[in-house]
C-alpha cells in the first residue's frame, strides 16, 4: 500500500482525520455582495453592526394608554386612578399630543410613546368613564408594556457575526436595520468524479457486470444541502491517465474535489498513488478507523483537498457527513464552532441491542418512529453495499470506539439525514 | 369581536387550531415531471416500484476469491482447503470463466459473480501457494461476501412513497435503477401582504413613528425553508378596501395567504372582518391559546387557507412553524404522518428555571451551547416584540399547556429554527 506524506499506511482514527483536514491551509471563498432577500441560507461574510437604534423611539408593546407610570402608583380595583384622556397616538405618525402629570394618551400596539410618558396601561385594567377620563385599577411600572429606543438593538451592537449561515429571522433583523444588501461567501465548487470499470450513467441500460452510477447522485445532493455547487465530472475508466487528467481538471477549476472510487483494493491504490503523483500534492490519510467508510483516502493538492471515497453507498455518507461536510463548509466561511451549537442529531430510544467491535467508530442506519410519545430508533440492518439501506433509514446512530455496542433501551443521538 | 364560522370568539387550542386547518378541503398542488437531479428536496407525487432487480446479478462485496462454499467448509488454518486458481473476474464485464468444484476465481469487490460461486473468500484469508493454487483458511458460508441478485431492491418493490421529500439517497436509488425522471408536486404559492399604517420598506428611511418592515422578511424565508414559494405583494395601509382588494387578488392567485398585520386590536378587527366579508369565506378561528402568537387568525376563503398572523417577530415563527407550516406542507403534498418520523427538534438541559401560566401552550426562546460534552438551552428572555431575541436564539422549547414551568436541569426538547 503507497504511504501518506507522513509515511503512515495504517488507518487513523476520526478525530484525527478531521484534525488534519481542518489544519489545513484552507481559503475562504470570496465574497460576494447580493440584495438582503438573496441571502437567505447564505454565509455571511462579515460581522454587522447596527447604524442605528432600533427602534429608534420608544413604542408601545399593547393597546392601552400611554401614561406616566407615576400618576398609577398605589391604585387598585377599589381605588382606580382617574386620568384625563388627552387625545390618541395614532398609528405610523408622531403623535401631535403630550402626556404631562395626570394625563392618559390612547395609543395602540407598535404606537410612538408621546412626550412625558413612560409606561403603558393595557386596555383590559382601564375603564372608561366618560369621553375625557379613564379609571386605572392597575398600577404601572415605569417602562412597563413599552419598547424602548434601542431595547431591541443598540446602535452600533454586534448584531450578526462572519460565518453564521443566515436564517429568516437574521435576514429579518437587517431588513429592519435598513441593511439592504449584504456580503456573503461565494459558494464552494466541489467536483465529482466517478471512476469504475462497471459504472455507466443511470439512462443506460447496464450489460453483464455493469452497474449503473448510485453514489455520484447521492454526494451531488449532499454537496448542494451542505452549502456547496456539485460539478459532476463524469464517469472514467480505471485508467491511471484518463483519471490523472480528470483529478488536474477538478483541481485547478473547483475548491474540493470528490474522487468516488470502486471499493476494491486496485481502484483504491491507484487513487491513492494519483494523488500522491500530483505536483505539490500528496496524500494526508489512507483509511480511517470508522465502519462503514474505513477506506477514505484525503489528500491535498495545490491547495485543494483531494478526497478518495469508498464506494459502498452508506460509506459514502459516512465518511461525507464526518470529513467531507466540515472541510466544505470551512471554505465556505462557516464558523464551525457556531455550526456546532446547531445539531442536526435528535434523541431517540433505542429499541434493539447494537454491537461494535471496539478500534473503531461504528455507524448504525437507524429509522425512526413515535410511540408512546417517545421517538423510537430501529436499526435498519444491511450491508453497506446496499443503498436500498439508507433510503429506508432516517438517520445513524455512531457508537464510540471504545464501546462494544450499545443495549436496547438506551437513548442515542441520532443524525438525521 | 368578530365572531368565527362556528360563532366562536374565543382562543382555541392549539390543537383544535390544527385540527381545524388539516381538516380542510386542501388540494395538493399539481405534479410535474423532472430530471431526477432537479428533484433534490422537492416533494415526490407519486409511489415508486422497482422496475428490475438491483444488483441484476450477483457481485462480491468483497476483494478475494469466489468458490463454492461447500468447497471451504472445514477448513482452518492448519487444515486449509486447496483449491485451483482458476482465472479471474474483470471489472465491468461478464466473467468468462466459471467455479466448478474445486476452483476459486480471482474477484474485485463489485466484480459479477461467475457461474458455479456462491460465496466469496476474503483475500486476507487466502495464501496464493502458487501460480493456480490457493490455501483458504477460513470457511464461508454459501452467501458470503456477496450481494444477491435482488438483495438491495427486489423488482416491483416499493421503493419510494409517495409524500416524502427526496433526500440525495432516494435521488441515488432512482439513478441506480434506471429511473431518470421522476414526478414531483409544485410548489405552493405564499403569499405575503404586509398591513400597518405604520410600516415602511427597508430601503426607506422612517420617519416618526413608523418602523421598517420587518416581518414579511421573516416570513418569506419561513416559506422557502417549508418548500414553498414566497409572493410578496408588498406593503398596505390600514384600509378596508385597499386591503380587501389585495386579499381577493392575493386568495384568486396564490395557494396560502398571510396577513402580516399589526399586534393592534384595531388591525387584527380589520383583519377578521374582512376574512369575514369575502365570498365564499370566513374565519375558522380567532386567537390560540399560544404565546407568544395568541392573536393569530385562521380563515378559509374559497378554497384558500388565509392567515392573520400577529405582528410581533417571534409570535410570527412560533405561528408559522405550528399553523402555516404543515398546511403549506400538506397543499405541496407532503405525507405529514412520514414527515413526523423526521423531527427538527433535539434534546438539550435546560439550564435556568421557566415559568409558564397553565391553559396556553408557551415557547420559550433558547440558546443552545455544548458543555462537559452535554448540549445545554439557556433561555432568551425578552418580549416577543424583539427581533433580537430571535437572532440570539437557536431554537424554541414549548411548555405544554399544563405545565406552570419547567425546573433546571430538566431534558427539553428544542426545536431548532
Amino acid at each position: 500500500m503507497v504511504k501518506d506524506m507522513l509515511g503512515r499506511n495504517e488507518a487513523v482514527s476520526a478525530d484525527r482525520a478531521l484534525d488534519i483536514l481542518l489544519n489545513l491551509p484552507l481559503n475562504n471563498k470570496p465574497s460576494l455582495e447580493v440584495p438582503v432577500e438573496e441571502a437567505y441560507g447564505r454565509v455571511l461574510s462579515c460581522d454587522i453592526t447596527s447604524p442605528e437604534n432600533m427602534p429608534v423611539f420608544s413604542r408601545s408593546a399593547m393597546d392601552g394608554f400611554a401614561v406616566r407610570a407615576s400618576d398609577t402608583f398605589g391604585c387598585s380595583e377599589s381605588v382606580p386612578a382617574y386620568l384625563r384622556l388627552n387625545g390618541y397616538v395614532k398609528m405610523g405618525e408622531a403623535p401631535d399630543v403630550t402626556a404631562g402629570p395626570g394625563d392618559a394618551v390612547s395609543i395602540p400596539t407598535g404606537g410612538m410613546l408621546p412626550e412625558g410618558a413612560d409606561a403603558v396601561v393595557m386596555l383590559e385594567n382601564v375603564q372608561q368613564t366618560g369621553d375625557d377620563m379613564i379609571e386605572v385599577m392597575r398600577p404601572v411600572a415605569p417602562g412597563e408594556n413599552v419598547i424602548a429606543a434601542g431595547e431591541d438593538i443598540r446602535e452600533r451592537d454586534y448584531v450578526l457575526r462572519r460565518g453564521i449561515v443566515l436564517r429568516p429571522q437574521d435576514i429579518a433583523a437587517l431588513a429592519g436595520l435598513g441593511i439592504t444588501r449584504v456580503k456573503i461567501y461565494k459558494k464552494p465548487l466541489v467536483s465529482i468524479i466517478s471512476t469504475g470499470d462497471e459504472i455507466v450513467p443511470p439512462q443506460s441500460h447496464p450489460g453483464f457486470g455493469q452497474v449503473r452510477d448510485i453514489n455520484s447522485f447521492n454526494l451531488a445532493g449532499l454537496v448542494m444541502n451542505t452549502g456547496g455547487i456539485p460539478e459532476k465530472f463524469g464517469i472514467f475508466p480505471d485508467e491511471y491517465n484518463v483519471l490523472r487528467d480528470a483529478i488536474c481538471r477538478a483541481v485547478e477549476s473547483t475548491d474540493v474535489v470528490l474522487i468516488s472510487g470502486g471499493s476494491s483494493v486496485g481502484t483504491r491504490d491507484m487513487t491513492a498513488a494519483l494523488i500522491e503523483s500530483m505536483q505539490k500534492g500528496g496524500t494526508l490519510f489512507h483509511g480511517v478507523a470508522v465502519k462503514p467508510g474505513k477506506p477514505l483516502i484525503g489528500g491535498f493538492v495545490r491547495g485543494v483537498p483531494v478526497f478518495g471515497l469508498p464506494g459502498h453507498p452508506a460509506a459514502v455518507t459516512v465518511s461525507f457527513h464526518n470529513f467531507v461536510e466540515p472541510v466544505i463548509k470551512k471554505i465556505g466561511g462557516v464558523d464551525l464552532q457556531i455550526e456546532r451549537n446547531r445539531p442536526a442529531a435528535v434523541s431517540a430510544r433505542l429499541v434493539k441491542n447494537i454491537s461494535s467491535a471496539p478500534g473503531r467508530e461504528d455507524y448504525i442506519r437507524v429509522s425512526l418512529y413515535e410511540e408512546g410519545g417517545e421517538l423510537c430508533a430501529e436499526p435498519v440492518f444491511g450491508k453497506s453495499g446496499l443503498i436500498s439501506t439508507l433510503v429506508r433509514a432516517d438517520g445513524m446512530v455512531m457508537i464510540p470506539s471504545h464501546a462494544q455496542g450499545i443495549p436496547r433501551g438506551e437513548m442515542v443521538k441520532v443524525r438525521i439525514f
